[in-house]
């Protein structure tokens, strides 16, 4: 059974209220409910916080003890050095995910200072860029054990 | 009777002990008691802290409850997506304002990532910028309720 | 009494005819005479020109004679090196106005040539935006009486 | 019979006179008589200034009267957006035209602030770049009266 | 009789399918014949390609033996350096031609490769773009004639 | 059953001979029958050129009659407006894919203009991105019916 | 007998009451009636405007008719790419003056659109800057006649 | 005695876990032990944090009352001018050290918000840059007390 | 006997036509055969196309059985990271030529795709750099058999 | 008797010899006579090299003891911080001159690093651009024994 | 016994005449006897010039006969990738000095060619910056002795 | 007879002790022994030096009197523009040459202020540059007596 970490960065708390025509109507707790019902051999846990700091925390604590995290890191993406260093300091696979496709938004949105600390990126999927990137661990951890044997 | 939050960022608090020449040598709760008695028909709650992420945290919980916010996020002014992303996520008028002329000052502070987020902006007016934000909130909502009748 | 000028650049003797939805429908000269109801105490002179260099001769002509002037260059706020200089070589405070926040739109006025010569800023209130630069005015002048005493 | 504004901005008075390896030696004046004979159903009225702020004045007075203006406005193009501005204050449909094709020369041409305000640009043809500017003029109006058939 | 070649670049098979709201609902094909029926006394040709290398191949081919050549090469307008030398190398006169304003949209359509190596430049009238380009081929030839006889 | 495209762009028919410390050993025909004993249900079918216009002609052509198009345009991704245009320009949604992580290669790989214009990308899992992206397209597909119902 | 022309541009009426630190306490015509002094042999104009279309027009007027043209054009040295064109539409030599070293000044002042269309530059030596530029051309002049000889 | 406060930015909890090959194989409270040993007469206190507002609180708090700060920002050094702001704020001296030559690393790590709010800069000598910053900060102290006498 | 691949990009093929200020009057065939006269132990073989794909499509084909590749991409040089790519892909060593010393030409030619793929650069000998190519894999081949031995 | 000491640098010594139809046919040293015949009031030195270091040396060694210094630093002017940082080192006033307009010239020649660090600039007036620096310094020296009586 | 080589760079021969509100009073030779009586086990060279060629003379003489170099490269930092090569092409630690903190004064200050070819950087703290550095390599060596035994 | 002169600029003395992987092991002294060797109908002279203006004093002397230069500036090839300007004052033909394939290595190495003044440039091919530059020279000297017989 794979342990999968999911961080949600500044402002992904408000999924749901904020601007519904970009992010849609659904919570992301709502959201991982179906996730966790898709996927029952997956142990997913959950965390979010608005404080830079504070992802960097969870990400070191959980970076040596899980298969893997997945991590939305809101608009600290654009602007956060740190967490890319944290990312960096750790062993399990991360893979980078955004709702919407930043692409299509504003410039600033265009670059990513997590992206070549990843291991991949997947975006512009709404919810299900979370699922695609569980999918993306689950054959990630499928290889290393192949490796292994 | 308008609810108003007053919200300052990073290095605020030291406020009449920085660099007086820039900033004056008035400490901000000073000033507080001194709106609370020109406006006695305004409730002002207010909320000061160096960490980006709780600046976040009040802006959601305070954007959907008030009539207004008048926000100084200090440095973070010039650093911070997420901040404004925080204020696009809410649905009450916020006033960005600075004490200083920050155009004088170095090219850094010449580029806000919050002026387009915000309703307005109010710069180099000393102490007085937040009280130029209040009476343009009071206005905002004077129009609001004249919509509305 | 204060003697106050308010000075408009290019177009925006177009108010009211242009581009409702960012400008709305009211003339400058309709709310001028709103704007002297409101503020019996203040002489409040006005002058308009699409003109750079007959703005530029207005602010030599009243900057040593008046109490502070109102200024919103429109897009000569973008481009003129010229009016900055006029308004370093007065003598009385200058604020800068804009009715629209000049921040949401195309990048070329994100820039003000202005602001680092002007007293302070006041951005994205609509008309608004004019009485708040008057509040400074008066609350500027106030001090400099106080200190004077 | 459709009224078409002709404007030429700072420096067009020298035509014939100023490198005329690059703008010919005929003067406007000579060209506009060849035009006015060409084209006997058109009333073309003509105005030059090397005052930014004039052209300014006359586009925004000509605007809602005429049914087109074909605007050269030279050295301007590439400085001024309060010329932009004007155009976007007024609701007939402006050309813009370059006598010689500007991308050949210094970089600072090969940028225009009118060209995202006007409908269409025709340069690069000498004087015969306002003929194609009346050609599309015309165009224009005739479908603009087929819609409203 | 003039020979005329008229080349559109990549996507411009897609027109009157395309993002009708930008180029209209109508087929290039449909248009030409407009085009040959408004203009009886000119030879029109007409080649599209998606192929970057094949529209070179055909300026190289009709540049020596035609009397002009009107090229709208689409997106590769912005990014093709081949295809201007292939103009540079050519003697016939080409007129560069957009069916939309390319002004008014993103960034990286505000540059030309062409323009430079291009006689001259009509851009926003629509299908009309076309049209104009004849006008000014036919007039450049005329004057060829003029100063040959 | 739904029909799939997956085009590769230039020397992805070197996968599996060029740098294979970045791209792996294994030629793509090979994967791909791997891909389609996995999904029995997706019709795939296949196409490679290293030539930009001919990727073109396949998406205009494939682009109304699949449920979706996997794209991997090599080095185009970086340097191709048209391709973007053809995207923009047809209605089933495309994938954007990479093998490699782009974002930990030199910086001109940074960029994607074809990221705007697709649906949403997919990068950095070595050959599984193809299957996220064929994951990613059956669930729109899906979304589609249930919107449809 | 030579004539020479000297021409101010914005703000420089202003001498003697602006920043006296950078530009004395002199105005202009208390130092020009000193010039006259100590050259009998030269015939001076003098001209002063705030309007950068004025400044044009008297360059045009005197370009033809004089023997030198003395232009200190202030701020608009640094935005006026219209004044440039002027001078380069004239026959007489034009000597680019500033009273302060501007390249001790803001950046924005470190680049002359005037300055490739002069013939030559003085900066940095107070109001004897204009003397400088009389030397200059009285030697130009001289040159001249030898020539011709 | 002084007092000397050694405060560690972001992921600096990680030394002797992350990138052996750059930071080393030892954590920092073993390397403060030895520091501790060989300067007997400084007092040393000690901070980390991975949140950037307590940081700023931490250089506040002890700004005022120890001889010294010794600042590792991490990778804040590159991206928080509120960090800078809050050693401007402050009366002791404050020396920036790094442990790794951050100009040999990627260009993001060449530029410091820090360094010019800094007294001086020492990086590149791995865990030795923070015992050559209490020799400075030594030397220092020694000045000021000689400055005094 | 060394095999030798010549491959020439866009527009030269145009070699003897286009701008011979610039190229020179002889076409490339024509060099061609007296390279072939002078080099009798070399198997030289040729190639041009205006199509990137198809120069892609030659360097994949020729890049493992011949004993190096001449290449004079034309403008492709200076946008295209797809043949680039190509020359990664292969294993035989590639020089890139160009008869004109592109560095004193515009800009944009000052910038190569292609430099960092090849072995080696030669440029500015007109004709003359295609033989010091050969010279150069001669050299190349010598030093790959000495080593052999 | 002023001291006055002019220094040329790189590629200077070959005036005379070098691109004529930019610097004449007349060697520095035949100049220099005729100056010294035109002023034999001044005491005038002169020294030429090569070498940045030699410039420097001979700068600090004169910046004290005469009474102004001509300095042409050739391309120098445009790469060298270290002559700039020599000129602010002395205390005699430095003229920088050029014998052609640099600002016609390439763009690199465009920006002086002594400019900044110099009393004032002439250049563009061949080698009369000597003649006027001398009489700037003839004047300075004048107003400081003014000063000094 | 360590052999230690300090080398200045141009104008530090000006220490203790050039401005001394930043860099002190003190010449270099002064402060060169209290280091030499600070650390008699040391062995204390030193060489200055103002020519960048003589810097690497010594550079790479001594660069393989001594245990360590202090430099200070003065304006060749921010200018000299030549002196860099030097560092590099040598064996013996490197650390760049300065006096003053270079981050607090002209931008073109803050980039330094040499930092990513040095050991490590010490900066801002007046004289004391050679004192450290000494301190730096002294612990260097120690480190290379304790791997070697 | 020709005459060659070979002329080596800064670090190149330390050929053969340098970063060998980069440059290979031998002395340019021992390379320049097999060049004679090979071309007994050559006179090659040379020289190196590390100070820059040595290089440009050499190029004027021997720029006029022999029949080509053969030059590999070392880093001042990207930092020089006096030795371009050397380049540019005489008049036999210079070729460019460098060891390694700049294009490969740092960003700053990527410009040459040399290319634009040289005839020609050979980069990439080892000490086999220099060989290849011979072989340009001698054909450029063979094409010049052709054409004046």
């Amino acid at each position: 059974m794979l342990n999968i970490m999911i961080i949600n960065g500044p402002n992904l708390n408000m999924l749901g209220k904020r601007e519904p025509t970009i992010y849609g109507s659904q919570s992301f707790e709502e959201y991982l409910d179906i996730l966790k019902e898709k996927y029952p051999d997956l142990n997913l846990s959950y965390f979010q916080s608005n404080v830079e700091g504070e992802l960097i925390n969870v990400i070191q604590e959980t970076g040596f003890i899980c298969d893997g995290i997945v991590l939305n890191a809101g608009a600290y993406t654009h602007t956060s050095l740190a967490i890319a260093d944290a990312i960096r300091s750790i062993n399990c696979p991360v893979v980078e995910v955004h709702i919407s496709n930043v692409h299509k938004r504003e410039e600033v949105r265009h670059h990513s200072f997590l992206s070549p600390a990843c291991r991949g990126v997947i975006l512009g999927f709404g919810m299900d860029s979370y699922r695609l990137a569980l999918e993306a661990l689950i054959q990630i951890n499928q290889q290393r054990q192949d490796n292994e044997c």
